[in-house]
């Protein structure tokens, strides 16, 4: 029987992922999960669809509430308690209750950080103004939501042409809400390589998003009641109702290197492929944490739930006196805007490029299902391989229906070692109603062999 | 420059990708093809959907016609020409010219045999009755076609329950033709073990086709026109205007094996992982050829377009000098009846058991997209791993919107070797409109870990 006290900072995929895993564990152990928000274990990703109206409440979000791991798992769940500081010589944290607004202690022999990330927000002229929103908990979720409902905004503008912004463009033109998407950078999607986030631009042209790239945030306008009037940037001023910023995010480590604990890379916390921390007996876990990336062999930051849910495993693993190791990440992600699905893994051609691999690339073009199925849709596939050896770097693949789950066969390659003939030599599914005879993720493939 | 005379006995998959690819590698060589057919390169797996009336005509499941081989890859296509006999000896074959009804011989350097499979057709009371039809060539589904059209057939009977009979079915509701289906087995799609056919049966019954398992087919009655009346079972009699046999098909072999070629598995054409057949300068691909099985690594015959395209690339490359060899089957194959999509890999439970080998068996039921995702759709996996060191050996699928290409991911991990705990830790794709976080077949993968 194992008596020491875990205690864990954030409630979230991570994070309760990790206390669940100990729990089943070491049923005995008292555990302390310290909740910042008044929600757990909430589907973040599953946002943008609640705020276009996809979902009937936002209770489909959650999870899992505070009181059922209390009662079912017998963890304590402390939701509105804010760890304000971490005491490692003393293995204790200071924890503000924020409803009583009340500080007080908490012993530890075995801490995880699992505080997540926070949206980037800058500071500028009038970030305070009403509707000026950054989607992180679920509470600024529903905030976003209850503010369209009473407001009936008209006009959106979305700040950033990342994973979370393309979303909410979708999730606004359901909502009937005019779109405005401003990038700074030259393309969108800043994870995939131009010529695949062309393709994006054009279908959300089509869509009607009025998309400005290389245009540069600036500040916003307010009118006489405090909410956004418009959006000014380095090139014109976009009247808005309602703005979501969509900048990306970075990891919550301040808690962290102020007790001294080491951070790596993008600043989120430094872990091993144990998820310890540099200092005994801490351990991080998802988004405020680094990951081991598959094929750089390097330590990157990524803010997925994929990624923290199997952070949250290890660490659960590792803590209850187990032995698991962080498999690594590719980086898969996947998405889609209105019937576009969008998704990639691996290395870009440009991070292959920084990387200093001697790569090829191939792109194609092909259908899914059969060309002459019904409702047959375009997929456009690109593939990096290894110069050398022709093993497979990364994919993207930007299509319709059916397309971009194929990301994961690609995936699976990576990580198994495979090159481009073995991915051509794969037995995989055919019927006319999903693919022709070669799949397109094979047809990629067969260029470079 | 090789002036070796090729010549390729069948035009469809298997024929076609073999002389396009010889012709690639030697723009000079004397190509002749003779297909026995109408038409060359066809899509015979997207019958049912034209019969189904989805497709605007035949000409959609022509991939590509005699005229257009001999005129752009300069390969000499004879349709209406059907080989009858195989000189090894004086290495030449007789030809006979339909139209014609003339003979000829025909002297080769390489010869390829590619001359596909049958539908079984049992020797029974009235099986030539109007209205019976068994899918083999185009020429058979534009026969369908034309006769729904014409005869407008308000009763149909399916016989055999696997991928064409569960096809055909779906056809046939789509014309608004009631259906009843019979199997002699005690459950439909024999390559898929009892409790996934359950579904798939519940499924059809639920989409109002008839379904009548352990019943054998016995004879037909006809009319006074000769068109049919009635199928008799074993157990029944059911009434009928077009009855369609899917009882499987057999390898068309025979006039390799009267010319001293050996069989292998299933009486198919014995082939190495060159295609080579036992006779020198005598290659087999395609349907009428056995393959080697990944998992058993034994020969197997398995009639799929994915392994006939296959075939014909690696025979291709091989009679034009150059060096490959079949990479193996896993099995792999997709259909799907109506909305449900139903898939499998590698062994079977059945199949592992039949092999010997130790083996493990999970089944789980998960959603495609996220549960709270507007049309969230129910996903069956089912996995077989060896219980010794964990290893993939096969995956089923049953369920809805995007549940069937994910066997792919199943395949490759067989493939690669994986086992499940790095079936688990794969990176795969996660967003609310595909997936929740853990993809079903790593829900699979993780009740083995």
């Amino acid at each position: 029987m194992n008596n020491k006290k875990l205690i864990v900072i954030g409630g979230d995929a991570a994070g309760m992922t990790a206390a669940s895993k100990v729990r089943r564990e070491q049923p005995e152990r008292e555990i302390i999960v310290f909740e910042r928000g008044y929600y757990t274990s909430y589907a973040a990703c599953g946002m943008p669809y609640y705020i276009g109206g996809q979902l009937e409440s936002e209770e489909h979000l959650i999870a899992r509430k505070p009181e059922v791991f209390r009662q079912k798992q017998n963890i304590d769940v402390r939701i509105r308690h804010e760890v304000t500081e971490i005491d490692q010589k003393n293995k204790r944290v200071k924890v503000k209750n924020l409803d009583k607004d009340k500080y007080f202690w908490e012993a530890w022999d075995d801490l995880l950080i699992a505080t997540g990330a926070s949206p980037i927000v800058p500071k500028m002229e009038n970030i305070d103004a009403g509707g000026v929103f950054a989607l992180s908990t679920l509470q600024s979720g529903i905030d976003v939501f209850n503010f369209i409902k009473e407001k009936k905004p008209e006009k959106a503008v979305v700040v950033g042409g990342g994973y979370i912004g393309i979303e909410m463009a979708e999730a606004f033109l359901g909502r009937s809400i005019d779109v405005t998407l401003i990038d700074m950078a030259p393309q969108l999607m800043a994870a995939f390589d131009t010529d695949m986030a062309e393709l994006i631009l054009g279908y959300m042209r089509e869509q009607q998003v009025k998309v400005f790239l290389e245009e540069k945030l600036v500040k916003f306008e307010k009118n006489a009641d405090g909410s956004v009037k418009s959006v000014i940037t380095d090139k014109q001023t976009i009247p808005a109702d309602i703005v979501i910023l969509g900048m990306g995010v970075k990891p919550n480590a301040e808690l962290a290197a102020i007790a001294g604990i080491e951070l790596g890379a993008k600043d989120a916390i430094q872990v091993n492929k144990r998820l310890e921390t540099s200092v005994p007996d801490i351990w991080a876990a998802g988004d405020c944490a680094e990951s081991f990336h598959l094929v750089t062999q390097e330590q990157v930051y990524i803010a997925l739930g994929t990624v923290a849910t199997k952070h949250g495993l290890v660490a659960g693993i590792n803590i209850s006196g187990g032995s698991a190791r962080f498999p690594g990440v590719l980086g898969t992600a996947i998405t889609k805007f209105k019937e576009m699905e969008i998704s990639r893994t691996g290395l870009s051609e440009k991070e292959a490029k920084d990387s200093g691999v001697d790569y090829l690339v191939e792109t194609i073009t092909s259908v899914t299902p059969a060309g002459y199925y019904p409702g047959s849709e375009k997929i456009s596939v690109k593939l990096v391989v290894n110069k050398q050896n022709q093993r497979i770097l990364g994919g993207q693949i930007v299509g319709f229906r059916g397309a971009g789950k194929r990301i994961d066969i690609i995936a699976t390659s990576i990580t198994a070692g495979l090159n481009a003939q073995q991915l051509v030599d794969l037995d995989l599914a055919y019927a006319p109603p999903f693919s022709n005879v070669w799949d397109p993720v094979q047809i990629a493939a067969r260029k470079f062999v």
